[in-house]
């Protein structure tokens, strides 16, 4: 059977997340549809990442097990053609037989936009986060560095399981402007649930003088769930990439 | 009695148009809610231009009575606090006791972006009109000539009511490439249904060199209900700007 590897991008402004719910319209129910139309086959999708309601992706990836003869190459088209406009597949290829999106995945990149505006846009209010005092990109930059490497993130957000463990290494978190957009990106092996809205949300903070190096220092020395705040909004965040080892590549 | 003018951008993606429908959701009934929701008022809001499904605004302009005593200047935020998203109040003035934003307006202009690209991008698949084969623009601004002027346009939309006129007159109608996406932009005292949507089909042809400046010549000069043709799509399209005289500016 084949293993079908997707790199999908959407806007999750209409959806309630990226993983299937009963009763709700989901990025997964969407692409399930979308294969039955195409292809006539009843799949089960598997995502890298859950994106919350609203969170958009440029590089989610996914990925389903299928019986089909289509080639490779033309995938993204036929679903494409099957997909809401907000959904597109960017990119199709195989995968090993053992591939799995989320288990397989060594690093995630999230991106986070905050605009720096008096005034609603009608065309961006979903897509960034829209704030009104102008951020100190230095002073956020100042917060970040305790961040930075192996920490135990249960203070910024919770586990997929109960019992899971609250420690990710954060590789690389940057934060730049462009005149009024400030971009936050950050990659990791992994990421708890809440974890990249809570830290742009405490980074914001930190670039408004509400907070500082030492109290980001604080959430990371002693782990208390919730800690950390606040929590950045949905529609800035972005599933930017996923990268997998080689041996998650076919041929 | 108050007669408030605003300026209303708007994604129009997820409405059936501006104005009021049975059973359906458009810019209207939203920004009635809106009003009754902010003030407690009951108001029948007017829009100057008719924008169908999956139109979008960057500066429509609508009115309504009210007997309201809230500030001019707060209006906007009010009102935003009260609407979705994706439709915005960007001004708020008084206007004469008279003013009707349609019967009143003296020149609409529209833009209308066309993006060259093989690719489906989910977050601007309902904001352009993607193609896939390059538009030579210089073919498209000569077939644009026999347009610009006082003309019948009944070949390229219909009167909003059956025996009304179909002369107008185009003041501007000017193409321009940014690397991939090319602009329509065309200015007119008043447009028919479906007349811009149909000049950009029929000078994207033109642009593809389907047809000639000779077709649009003919179009003009015999007229024929929907002789021109195709209709771009909805999705690229923008009501860009509405002016009005002098008297109907307030104070």
């Amino acid at each position: 059977m084949r293993n079908i590897r997707l790199t999908v991008a959407y806007s999750g402004a209409e959806y309630a997340g990226c993983q299937r719910q009963r009763d709700e319209d989901t990025i997964q129910s969407r692409l399930e549809e979308a294969v039955l139309r195409a292809t006539g086959e009843s799949v089960n999708v598997v995502g890298a990442g859950r994106t919350d309601a609203g969170v958009h992706a440029t590089g989610q990836v996914v990925s389903y097990r299928s019986e089909t003869t289509i080639p490779i190459g033309r995938i993204p088209h036929a679903l494409n053609g099957a997909l809401p406009p907000d959904i597109a597949v960017v990119e199709a290829m195989e995968a090993p037989e053992a591939f799995h999106p989320r288990y397989d995945a060594i690093a995630r990149c999230y991106k986070y936009a905050i605009e720096e505006s008096p005034r609603r846009n009608a065309f961006r209010e979903r897509y960034v986060w829209r704030v009104e005092h102008p951020l100190n990109v230095a002073k956020m930059r100042e917060a970040a560095e305790p961040l930075i490497g192996q920490r135990d993130f249960g203070s910024f957000g919770a586990p997929m399981h109960d019992e899971g463990s609250t420690v990710r290494t954060v590789f690389d978190l940057r934060i730049g402007r462009r005149e009024r957009i400030v971009h936050v990106t950050i990659w990791a092996d992994a990421f708890l649930r809440g974890m990249v809205r809570t830290v742009v949300g405490v980074l914001a903070d930190a670039g408004w003088g509400r907070l500082h190096r030492e109290d980001v220092e604080q959430w990371v020395e002693v782990v208390c769930r919730g800690a950390a705040r606040p929590k950045a909004p949905a529609g800035g965040l972005y599933l930017a990439c996923v990268r997998y080892g080689p041996e998650s590549m076919s041929r």
